[in-house]
């Protein structure tokens, strides 16, 4: 089996707000008013957050069908602090983006515990949006005009 | 000015989805039927994608007012591949992720080649969404149940 592609397109609605198509399904990203935003979606930092937690999942019961329990449900909390001053391009050296993402997930399910902290070792390391944030992923971005 | 923290929430509504609450917002994450899911909305790493496009759109056009220019629109394609086979356990050594995320941004605007330049060295570097992505972002994943 070689690699599956992935494809998304978006387009600019106005300078906070791009709508994104991703197979049949459409969705809007903006920023909030506060931050001079049209408020018509989550804004690009909690899309990332919500990716992360569809994915652990997806990848969490993969896993647990695979060593034979079974979850009952998954509540995930995620927060991610960021350094707003750097978008804004009034401080360097400091990163951009989130310094460090938690997750908090309760769980209700069958297992006990050494069971389950083999699972969350293999959800840790087969969840694909984790691998990204967790691993650098080279990013190869080119303009046209 | 201290760090923002974003959060957001997810519950599993089934193996493949989950329903997310950011803010005011709401969104479903899903996979298509052909990956087992009941294609409720977009898959996580399609809304890895689309985090990153909004991301450039908002960082893109707050660069370009600050360097005084004006953007009228842009449209972005966004590729990434992956092995589903790391995903599914049954391959070692690669890693789960995309292993590399293409971006092409077709612009329409009314700066010249040498702006440009400074801008997409500005935005890149100043994009929340790709320096989690291009950089390491170390995640804190608490189980209880």
């Amino acid at each position: 089996m070689s690699d599956v592609v992935f494809t998304v397109e978006a387009s600019t609605v106005n300078s906070t707000r791009v709508d994104v198509c991703a197979g049949g399904h459409a969705f809007s990203i903006d920023e909030p008013a506060r931050m001079g935003g049209t408020d018509a979606g989550p804004n690009p930092v909690e899309y990332l957050l919500g990716a992360l937690a569809g994915c652990l999942n997806v990848t969490g019961h993969f896993v647990a069908k695979e060593m034979g329990f079974t979850i009952e449900s998954m509540d995930i909390r995620l927060e991610g602090n960021l350094d707003p001053l750097v978008f804004m391009g009034k401080k360097l050296g400091v990163r951009a983006g989130f310094k460090e993402i938690h997750v908090w997930i309760d769980m209700k399910c069958d297992a006990g515990e050494e069971t389950l902290a083999q699972w969350a070792q293999a959800v840790e390391t087969r969840c694909p949006v984790s691998d990204n944030l967790r691993n650098s992923t080279p990013l190869k971005i080119a303009f046209t005009h």
